[in-house]
């Protein structure tokens, strides 16, 4: 979901950019104009975010699945170790991408209990060169509220894709991190990489020119033709962000938001958590029928019947989601819980 | 240049995608639209380069760029031996990524003569897994005429990012075609693959599962979150070249603009061309001063004060260039025919 300004303005420049008269598809990624638009989404992102000065702003190609294999290659060499926490899928598929490039010890698993919580107990490696966690999991609806200590000298990286600027982080705590663009701060197709500049080069391995972050780096993500289109959508959202009053509103928005369904949910005879409480998202809302064996799919229609579309939960899960980015707005919460109010099985 | 039907479709899906209600960037790429907006470009793609069925189509993300590495990541094993052509800039990238994965053997390089020409003498490996071409080298205005014989049992690979789509290819030649979106078939952000399937799974490398082309033949281009209003805008290209007649269509239109501007070129004692004759590329048209030392500003100006944009030769060799790629409509080349005509140096 985008904010409709960040669509009329997309649509606008699909035509005609900023009255240059073209559209910015044929624009070159090297006229001023563009190297401007990508600049500013740069400086937006860094004072969002809050972001220090030895950190790099990058926006590449291939979404997080492609970081899952550019972190370990660019930071892990084949003697090194990565501390990894599987939390969900997605931490599932960055461990298994790490495991070509180095040694990979999962400090924690919370499979066992179909990934219900975020563990406490984290067994690290004494020599890890990074942690790396999945700030929030899409499909179970856990999210890592206190970010684990390092009892190394090592540093975090974390896959942020469904939750980065939805809250406020201290970005100094992190080595690296990555999202994909298409959960909170645009379409498909631009993932933002933010990146401490000292932690890089430290590995022996050649790295082909398009996976190495130095090389984007040196040229201000202008390697190659960056995905201009994408990127200025993410220019717009995170202008929208600004506009309405930053990360501290939005985060504030998105707890209220949170904790009115979840009110409904723990309130509602029907319907029930299956995510421990101390580690619900705020982003995506998983629920499921108290009673076991309802028809799902009655409730579902009930639903749509409303507007209210894609509440199914994720195949490997079963029941409902509720997936509140930074753009559904009050009136989306509001409606839903209102259909659960109103929804009688019988 | 895309096509105006092009922009006006990708303006328009922005904000509602074919009446549902939802922009194409916040539609899912598991929904049914989407899926079949897909499918439908990819059979666009098969119809209008009359590709055979045992070659699969992919939409992938990283541009040419990224194939630079992909290509041999996935095709050649480090005792294995490539051979690659060397007829310019990005010739040499490909090059510098293969020699990461196995033995890579330069049959010709025109570099010597600054790229003005496309060797004919090959020197072969007898045991070459595959020749990689650029079949038209945009900086230096070359371009592969007649596609190189091989005399092993290897196939050709090629980097068809500036000429895909502008002329009738026999696809069979092939074991593998890749091309950047952003020339002739829609924005940044997209890359297409075509690749015979039987060649692959050949290499003893474990390859990143984001790098390998078999991941995304099973998922049909839907491992991960594809660049959708990227190939939405490659979809609309396509059908617009179907609509107008196709390859056979574009390819006698290219071969028109391209001899009214070299006869131009010719015939002009202003300019010259310093491209061999035989090798001139239909989609990038370098041209010199004949006299050296001539103001080149003055001229771009001239052209500027015209409409006449981005005439300006690559840094590296200097002098004009004019790109005319298949939306660049007759007009276009017309108008820079009079502006050299009528240009007066003195």
């Amino acid at each position: 979901m985008l904010h409709s300004s960040v669509l009329e303005a997309v649509s606008k420049a699909s035509k005609d950019y900023e009255g240059y008269g073209l559209s910015l598809m044929e624009m070159s990624h090297r006229s001023k104009p563009v190297k401007d638009m990508v600049s500013e989404t740069e400086s937006l992102a860094r004072e969002l975010l809050n972001v220090p000065d030895n950190y790099h702003i990058l926006f590449l190609q291939g979404g997080a699945s492609l970081q899952f294999a550019m972190v370990p290659i660019n930071l892990l060499d084949m003697t090194m170790t990565a501390d990894y926490t599987d939390t969900g899928s997605w931490s599932a598929k960055a461990i298994k991408e790490a495991r070509l490039y180095g040694n990979v010890n999962i400090v924690c698993s919370s499979k066992d209990s179909v990934y219900n919580h975020i563990p406490k107990q984290l067994n690290q490696s004494d020599d890890a060169v990074y942690l790396h966690i999945t700030s929030n999991n899409t499909i179970y609806g856990t999210q890592w509220h206190e970010f684990p200590k390092l009892i190394n000298d090592g540093y975090l990286v974390a896959d942020m894709s469904s939750d980065i600027f939805s809250r406020s982080i201290d970005i100094s705590q992190f080595g690296l991190i990555y999202a994909g663009a298409q959960k909170n701060i645009g379409p498909a197709g631009v993932t933002m990489v933010i990146v401490r500049d000292e932690i890089l080069d430290k590995v022996s391995r050649e790295i082909p020119t398009m996976m190495k972050y130095r090389t984007h780096i040196d040229k201000g993500s202008m390697f190659n033709t960056p995905p201009v289109i994408s990127i200025f959508a993410v220019n717009r959202t995170l202008f929208w962000l600004k506009s309405v009053g930053g990360i501290d509103f939005i985060e504030k928005k998105n707890k209220l938001k949170a904790k009115k369904l979840y009110d409904e949910i723990d309130n509602n005879e029907l319907f029930s958590s299956p995510i421990n409480v101390e580690d619900r998202s705020m982003m995506n809302i998983p629920f499921v029928f108290t009673q076991k064996g309802k028809d799902e799919s009655s409730f579902l229609s009930f639903c749509k019947d409303r507007g209210l579309e894609t509440l199914k939960g994720h195949r490997s899960v079963g029941g409902f989601r509720a997936s509140i980015y930074n753009a559904m707005p009050d009136e989306g919460v509001d409606a839903l819980i209102q259909a659960m109010k109103e929804y009688d099985p019988n």
